[in-house]
């Protein structure tokens, strides 16, 4: 089982650091929604974390099925209106609506096999499953 | 509405390389589960990005409520099961099972009137809504 803990604090209204063992993670927003951009903001992390996912389990995947992956790269977007977080009367959600996902491998194999890889990838991706599907929240003040 | 958009390229099997406009992140894993640990993991990295907004959306939420929110901490947690990403048989999910938040805001308040702070902040952040419910992931190979 692995058991992750990360702590966090603010240092302004858009600056947080996080801190997850021994690393410290910058997170901010853009200057032009009022933030100090010293670091990427909490969506862009959203979509970095998914990224680097993919590159692990794309590795583990690979090794299982004897494929000789070389390398990957990734191309992640998304697309969320600020309404809500703004408090603005809308029917539109948060978050993201839907993420879009480009993984270019470099893989000695046939293209069905890259993408046998590719489906094994995204159903055993730790964070893919937690955006893709429903995951509890329990949040309550300390 | 929001764009975003990030690039990655994997510098090994556990290390990962992501761009966020002028901002890189580094993705590693534990030496310990055979990374290089030169950053956080990404299931690290998915606790941190909800961190970052409970931040941002706290401090818009405290202003449309007249609150004086002066700073605050945060505690998240997780647990998965590996199982799934390493390929074996199994019920379990991939991702983490519950995310468990605590949120200790220094705010000039009674404990009501916080709650509702903390009600507003859960329902308008966009990275709890990608995590809490299902979004749509569209995946290809490029």
């Amino acid at each position: 089982m692995g058991k992750y803990f990360v702590t966090a604090k603010n240092e302004s209204k858009s600056k947080t650091i996080v801190k997850a063992r021994h690393f410290n993670i910058i997170i901010d927003e853009p200057t032009e929604i009022g933030g100090t951009d010293f670091g990427p903001n909490p969506v862009e992390y959203l979509l970095a974390s998914y990224c680097g996912c993919i590159n692990v389990v794309g590795n583990v995947v690979a090794r299982q099925m004897q494929l000789n992956l070389k390398g990957i790269e990734i191309k992640m977007e998304g697309e969320l209106d600020p309404a809500k977080l703004m408090g603005k009367p809308t029917e539109e959600r948060a978050g993201y609506k839907k993420i879009f996902v480009t993984v270019i491998p470099d893989i000695d194999a046939d293209r069905e096999t890259i993408q046998k890889w590719l489906d094994a990838v995204e159903q055993r991706c730790p964070v893919g499953d937690n955006i893709a599907n429903s995951t509890p929240i329990e949040i309550k003040l300390g």
